[in-house]
C-alpha cells in the first residue's frame, strides 16, 4: 500500500522502517528541508535515530500536498500541539484532491485548553467525507528499539473499528505485534496520562529515590489513570493492558523516555523552559499534566500525583513538599476506588 | 513490643531496623553463629547488607528457644523451603513455653510438591492454640532500600484480620507505609508468582532484549498471575495493587532482584545449579516456576510464560524456542480473559 508518515521524528521514522520492511511504499513528510534531504540522500535521520541506516526505498518530501497525494493511509506522527494545525492543512489538500484516506495517529497527550483526545481533534478538523476511519497505534514502544527490530507489542483502536483492522494488517510482522483493542478512549487516555507519571518518576529518580519509592508511585499512578480515564469513558481493563501498565512501565523505568529524562533534569535544578528548549523534542507530559489537572477538577476525580506534579511544575512548590504529598497521604486501602470503577463498568456494560 | 525476627538474611535484617527505629525490642534469630556474633559485636551484617550499621539495640541469638521466649510477635523471614521445618521447631517451643504469638511471614513463593502458600504451611505445622493470627507482609520492598530509609509501601494481610492490624501498627512509620489488604490469598500469590516473571525478564535482559520486549512480557505476566491467582481464590484486583503490579515492576526491572539476576546469569550460559550455589541467597522463582507450572495444569489455566520458563529451566529448550513461544503466540485480544475474571469475581461477591 501507499502510506504517508506525517512527521520525521524518531517514532515516525521507526514506523516508516516497519512499513517499508512490510513492503509498503512509504513517503515521509517533514517541514525541515535538511532532514528531508538527509533521508533521501544519506538514508539516515541522525537527529532522531543516531546509528540507524534507512532503506533506500523510504522517501521523504517537504511538500505536504505531494505527501497527501501519495498516501491511502496517513500516519500522523506529530506532537499533540501540532495536530490541529496539521489536520487543517491535510483537510484542505484532501478536499482539493477529492480524496478519502484512513488516518492513524500515534500522539500521546491531551490538548491544552480543550482537554481533547487527539482523535477528537482530528475529526473536528477533517471533514467526515475525507476519512474512512481515524485510528490510533499506541503501546510500550521506544522508537530506538523498534528501529533495532526488538520484539515490540502495541495496540490499535479506531472510531468505527474498520480502520484498526487495516492498521493491524499493514504494521504487523514478526517483531512488531499489533493487537486490536475496541476501547479507543482507553487506548488514547492511557498513552497520554502515563507521561504524567513518567515525569514524576523522573523527578524521584533525579532526587535519588530508589525502586521501592518509584514502584509505589507507579502503582498509585496506574490507579489514578484508571480513575480519570474511566470518567472520560474508557474501559478500566484497558489500563491493565499494553497501553496502560505496559506503556507506563516502559516510560517510567527507561532513560529512553523523554518524560522520564525531563523529570530527572527538573530534579537537578534546571528550569522547565530550558529543558524543553534543549530537549529538541516535545515533552508531552508537561502539557498533559496541565490538561489532566483541569480535567480532574471538572470530573471531580482524586488525582494526587497529577496535582502534586502540577503544583511542582507550574506553582513552584518545593521538592520536599511534593514528596511528602506523594508518599505520606493517608489512604484507607491500597486499591481504594478501583473495585468501584470495575463494578460500575461491568454494571453499565450489561 | 518484643518482636523476634527468625532469619538473618537481608530482608529480615532490614525489617529489624524498622522495628528498632519504631522503638520495639528486636531479637534476631539465626543459625549461623558468626552472623549472630557480627550483629551483636560489630552491629553489621555485611554478607547481606554491605554498608549498613545496625543499631546497638538490635540483638541476635542462635538459640531458637530464647528467640521464641522473647517475641510476642514472630516475623518469619526464611526461604519458603525452610518454612515447614522452622514452623515445626517453633511449635515445639511454643508448646514447651505454653505461649501464644502473632506470626507474620515475609516469604514469596509456593512450596514445591504441595503447591501450598506459606501461611498454609504455617497453620499446618503450628497448633491453633499457639498463634493469635498468621499474617503476611509483602510488597515492592528491596531490603537494600529499606535499610537506607527510602520511602517504601507494602501490604499486610492475615487469616482472621486482627493480626494484619497489629502488623500495620508495629511497622508503620514515616518512610515505611503499611496498608491493610483483606485478600490474604492474593497478597501471598502475587508476591510468589511475580518471581517467575522476574526470572523471565532477567533472561530477556541477559539476551539483549530491550524495554519494549520486557514491558510486553511484564504486562502479559501480570495477566497470567491474575488468571492463576483468581483460580486459587484471590481477588483479581489485588494483582493491580502493591503486591501485584507494584512488586512485579520492582522485581523485574531492578538489579537488586535475585530472580532478575538469576535470569540474567542463565542467559549468559551459567547452569542453574552453579547460579543457585554462587548466589548465596535463595532464588524463590525457580521452585515457584515448578509449583506454578503444576498448579496451572491442575486448575487448567493458560500460563504461557510460566510454561516456557519451566521448559527452559527444567527441560532445556533453547533460548530461541523460548523467545518465539513468548512473543509470537497469537492471541485474540490483549486483555483476553481478564474481563471474564473480573466479571466472575464480582458475580461471586454478590
Amino acid at each position: 500500500m501507499n502510506i504517508t508518515i506525517i512527521g520525521t521524528g524518531s517514532f515516525g521514522t521507526s514506523l516508516s522502517m516497519i512499513l517499508d520492511s512490510n513492503n509498503h511504499h512509504v513517503l515521509m513528510y517533514g517541514r525541515n528541508k535538511s532532514t528531508v534531504q538527509e533521508i533521501n540522500k544519506d538514508h539516515t535521520n541522525k537527529n532522531y535515530l543516531k546509528d540507524i541506516t534507512l532503506s533506500e526505498t523510504i522517501k521523504a518530501t517537504d511538500d505536504l500536498k505531494d505527501a497527501i497525494k501519495h498516501g491511502d493511509i496517513l500516519i500522523l506522527a506529530v506532537p499533540v500541539k501540532a495536530v490541529r494545525t496539521v489536520s487543517k492543512q491535510i483537510n484542505d489538500y484532501l478536499n482539493e484532491l477529492d480524496k478519502q484516506v484512513l488516518i492513524c495517529h500515534v500522539a500521546k497527550g491531551l490538548e491544552l485548553g480543550t482537554h481533547k483526545r487527539v482523535s477528537e481533534i482530528i475529526i473536528e478538523e477533517i471533514d467526515e467525507k475525507n476519512y474512512i476511519d481515524v485510528a490510533i497505534l499506541s503501546g510500550p514502544s521506544h522508537a530506538e528499539e523498534i528501529a533495532l527490530k526488538q520484539p515490540t507489542t502495541v495496540s490499535t483502536a479506531s472510531i468505527n473499528k474498520t480502520g484498526q483492522k487495516q492498521i493491524q494488517d499493514v504494521f504487523i510482522n514478526k517483531y512488531f505485534r499489533v493487537y486490536e483493542n475496541n476501547d479507543l478512549i482507553g487506548v488514547e487516555v492511557g498513552g497520554a496520562l502515563k507521561n504524567i507519571i513518567a515525569l514524576g518518576i523522573g523527578i524521584l529518580d533525579g532526587l535519588g529515590f530508589g525502586d521501592n519509592t518509584k514502584s509505589a508511585v507507579i502503582t498509585r499512578g496506574l490507579h489514578e489513570i484508571a480513575r480519570l480515564g474511566t470518567k472520560m469513558g474508557a474501559n478500566p481493563l484497558t489500563f491493565m493492558g499494553l497501553t496502560g501498565v505496559g506503556d507506563l512501565i516502559v516510560t517510567a523505568m527507561s532513560e529512553h523516555s523523554r518524560n522520564f529524562r525531563c523529570g530527572k533534569m527538573l530534579a537537578s535544578g534546571q528550569s522547565l523552559d530550558d529543558i524543553v528548549e534543549n530537549m529538541g523534542m516535545v515533552v508531552e507530559g508537561v502539557n498533559t499534566t496541565k490538561a489532566a489537572y483541569e480535567l480532574a477538577k471538572i470530573h471531580d476525580v482524586d488525582m494526587p500525583i497529577t496535582n502534586v506534579l502540577y503544583e511542582y511544575l507550574f506553582e513552584s512548590i518545593s521538592e520536599t513538599d511534593a514528596l511528602i504529598s506523594l508518599m505520606m497521604r493517608e489512604r484507607k486501602s491500597e486499591t481504594e476506588g478501583l473495585l468501584e470503577i470495575m463494578r460500575n463498568h461491568l454494571e453499565a456494560e450489561k
